[in-house]
């Protein structure tokens, strides 16, 4: 296919580089999304003033906290906000006004130039789940997520043509200290991996150490005029910043490295229960992080993020992939647009404890929202399990196959003469048929995307093979993609510095599992 | 809820009826779906004009074929149609000019006024699977349709809140002649449920018998001067209009009665390849299609039908909720608008052996598009499986349960004071939360959809519970909706004239499973 960048793994050596290289797995990732197509708009131009106008009056009446950060409060209070003890008054208009010097969109550089996303725009990167203490699979169950486990993950995510992203944290690889896992989690996606990635947000130290090794595998010059990182820091909803993620974001902000900065809202317990009113909050806490990154740095690239789920008023659990946290996400998107802001939102989300239906129909709910809302960077794109609780394998290539759909329906309609196939039609006739016509012929190789994990064989083979389901399908693909996984290829020098880093690193502090 | 109408079983008597409406199970249906939110529109206005001016095209100089039906090519020759052998060729602007005097709406109405539908404009009415010769059940498998199955389908419709029709050929009962299933069908949904139906279209005759079983049912002249059935005529593509499907849409347009008329097309053999090409073609055969109904009785209704997959190019086999199929129902439902009329697409597509991960993700695509592209008359809203070949009991209720999303989303969004939520936000202000505040108590009842088949409680309670997954938990709403069911009352004298209807017309001819 035309966007896609073909790689096969390459050695050095003459016959043996040429038998693997005619042997190899083609390794393809596509290019990231850039739509063809146009958003769903929600809201009426209305509702969207009354929207901003609203989160206006929470900034300026209400204020924002930030938390154990009097080096941010001093900043506030020279940017011309009313701080009161931790809280922070924001007059009308100043926190838009500091926006305006964020970047609509940014290149975040792989190391592999051909892997580098552009964020923001009419474009889509996709990028795996982030976060979950446990790992799913068919043959093993739930478990807690071990470093072997993160190290598969990142392995899928490179063999996955749809992704376009490394991510973070797959799965917290809860065997390593605390305090030293993100250095692990870095080099397993500097080395196993050559797809961007993004750097921990756990403390501004840590935030600190992901700059240093990014130093290592890009240069140190490099990383100070690029953007080579895209962390994720969560506001905790309602309105509160605090200085773990503060901490993060301002060393982040000031070596030029990105940051989504995201509500974490699950409607009803941090947030009101309505749409307007959770859109209400959304806009006035994005709006006062994404100001604060720019008095960090004026230009420090950002991302408008919006996690949102609802809840399950029964018991009270996180619920995923319904009608409501999708029209949040169609007026978050207008919200962004209309700040010129890159756009997080949507992924691969479900409440199911099985890569079962209702995760299939929950998730897809979630990321035909994501595509129609004009989400930019979509986080959790894939393996998204039990409300976020688990990393699945199986869901992984499931997902990362159904992201492959995405990317047709966001190329739109093609109205070229061909496309138009007046001559097919002329020459088929009624009654006719097309399977052989020339222009079937033509055409029928890229007229549809196909699905590689789902079956489509008559009932009678599918039953002679086993009868299987997605999911057994799924641990197949799996077992698949791992067992052709090769690493793609870096210079050794690097790889021995960030082993030294990690090594030094590590030994300079006691373990800590807190 | 405010859009939905409760019916409780009722029984004539006092005490007993008193102690039965305190005991009954609450039979709600949801009124149909009246769309308080945008289409998606992926077509551009240049795009649209060119497909039709294509269509136009494609009418003039290759034309439509009506086989064995002398009688529509005389009324198509009286029309100004050009007509050689039994191809019909029509001059620019004659079908769109014909097709004009089809309403934009129509009420269909149910034997429960309640119940009647508004079919078009911004309305959505959702019915269940159509045409399956075989049906599948988690202990059962994969067998042939009998007669209980489809009554026990019927009563599962009448249970199911979100769907407002009882459909048709919910599966084919293939233990009933061919030549007399239709009696037995159309006597079930007219007695085992209240809900608006679909009419017989494999005979000219059968669909006189549904209109004389409707006149049993609703009374001879409410049947002459309201519609009181939808049925199902198809195409056969490409441009190819059958003297079976015609006889039936002669007999219902005579008699006031609505019919879809539906391209059926396998993308790459029935239609190009392309989208383009595909809507080119699915425009010029309904244009023919509803210009003839028009021949018959101007004013007649119709429904703009589209049906619409992709085809796996390896193997053959039909897809289902693909991208392309999206793309061209998104233009279909802009090209319905265009013409004024009804359309009609979309359903719980999917080409799963099994209500898997597979069918889920592949008919939550197309639920969502369907909803988005301002379908107005969904069939194979629930159950639908493995490509149509089976309708799957399972899979109508997680179906059906999605369903009562489609309704949330079409709401769209709140913006009075109340969704503003205002008071709330200052109420809880930063580091609070929402849960105990008066907004959300006032609201938490209604704020947020929940599906009733999935499982959201906790990991623990769910293990102990046994470990279900989507397919287990709708075995036991099967199983729950079924015992709960109870017949709606009919006027015994109607109920014992249609008895008498089919019996006398089952006696008249003899079997015949051709």
């Amino acid at each position: 296919m035309a966007d896609t960048q073909t790689r096969r793994r390459s050695r050095s050596g003459g016959g043996a580089a040429r038998r693997a290289e005619r042997t190899a797995v083609s390794v393809e990732t596509a290019r990231y999304i850039q739509r063809n197509i146009p958003d769903f708009e929600i809201l009426t131009e209305e509702a969207l003033e009354l929207i901003e106008a609203n989160a206006e009056t929470v900034l300026e009446e209400i204020g924002v906290a930030f938390v154990n950060n009097p080096a941010a409060l001093d900043r506030w209070r020279a940017a011309g906000a009313d701080v009161t003890g931790e809280r922070v008054r924001l007059p009308k208009g100043l926190a838009r006004t500091l926006c305006a010097t964020a970047p609509s969109t940014y290149t975040q550089h792989a190391r592999n130039p051909d892997r580098s996303v552009e964020i923001g725009g009419r474009n889509l990167v996709l990028a795996p789940v982030y976060g979950p203490p446990f790992v799913h699979d068919a043959a093993g169950g739930r478990r807690y997520a071990t470093m072997a486990d993160f190290e598969k993950f990142v392995k899928l995510g490179y063999m996955s043509k749809w992704l376009h992203h490394s991510g973070g944290t797959i799965c917290e690889p809860t065997d390593i200290p605390v305090n030293k896992r993100h250095l692990d989690m870095l080099k397993a996606h500097m080395t196993l991996s050559d797809k961007p990635f993004m750097g921990s947000v756990t403390e501004a130290s840590r935030a600190q150490d992901s700059v240093e090794m990014c130093e290592i595998l890009f240069g140190k010059d490099f990383v100070q005029n690029n953007t080579v990182m895209t962390s994720l820091t969560n506001i905790n909803s309602p309105m509160t910043f605090d200085d773990v993620m503060m901490g993060a974001l301002e060393v982040y902000a000031r070596n030029n490295q990105a940051c989504i900065i995201s509500p974490f809202i699950v409607g009803g317990a941090m947030a009101p229960v309505s749409v307007a009113g959770t859109l209400t909050q959304v806009l006035a806490e994005v709006m006062a992080g994404i100001a604060y990154s720019q008095l960090i740095r004026p230009g420090a690239p950002v991302i408008f993020g919006a996690f949102v789920t609802s809840i399950d008023m029964n018991s009270g659990a996180p619920t995923f992939g319904t009608p409501e946290a999708s029209q949040i996400t169609y007026g978050a998107g207008q919200l962004a647009r209309r700040l010129g802001l890159p756009f997080r939102s949507a992924g691969s989300f479900n409440g199911s404890k099985l890569p079962d239906a209702q995760a299939a129909y929950e998730t897809a709910n979630s990321l035909n929202m994501g595509l129609l809302s004009g989400v930019n960077f979509m986080l959790h794109a894939c393996g998204w399990l039990e409300g976020g609780l688990v990393s699945s394998f199986e869901k992984f290539v499931m997902d990362a196959d159904q992201l492959g759909a995405l990317h047709k329906m966001a190329q739109g309609v093609a109205m070229d003469e061909d496309a138009q196939a007046m001559a097919a039609i002329a020459e088929v006739g009624p009654g006719g048929h097309y399977l052989g016509c020339a222009h079937t012929q033509a055409n029928f190789k890229s007229a549809f995307w196909r699905a590689e994990v789902f079956d489509f064989k008559p009932y009678e083979t599918w039953s002679e093979e086993g009868a299987r389901d997605t999911v057994a399908l799924a641990t197949e693909r799996v077992q698949y993609l791992i067992d052709n996984y090769r690493q793609p290829p870096l210079d050794p020098a690097i790889d021995d510095a960030l082993t030294e880093y990690v090594a030094k690193k590590k030994a300079s502090m006691p373990d800590s599992f807190m």
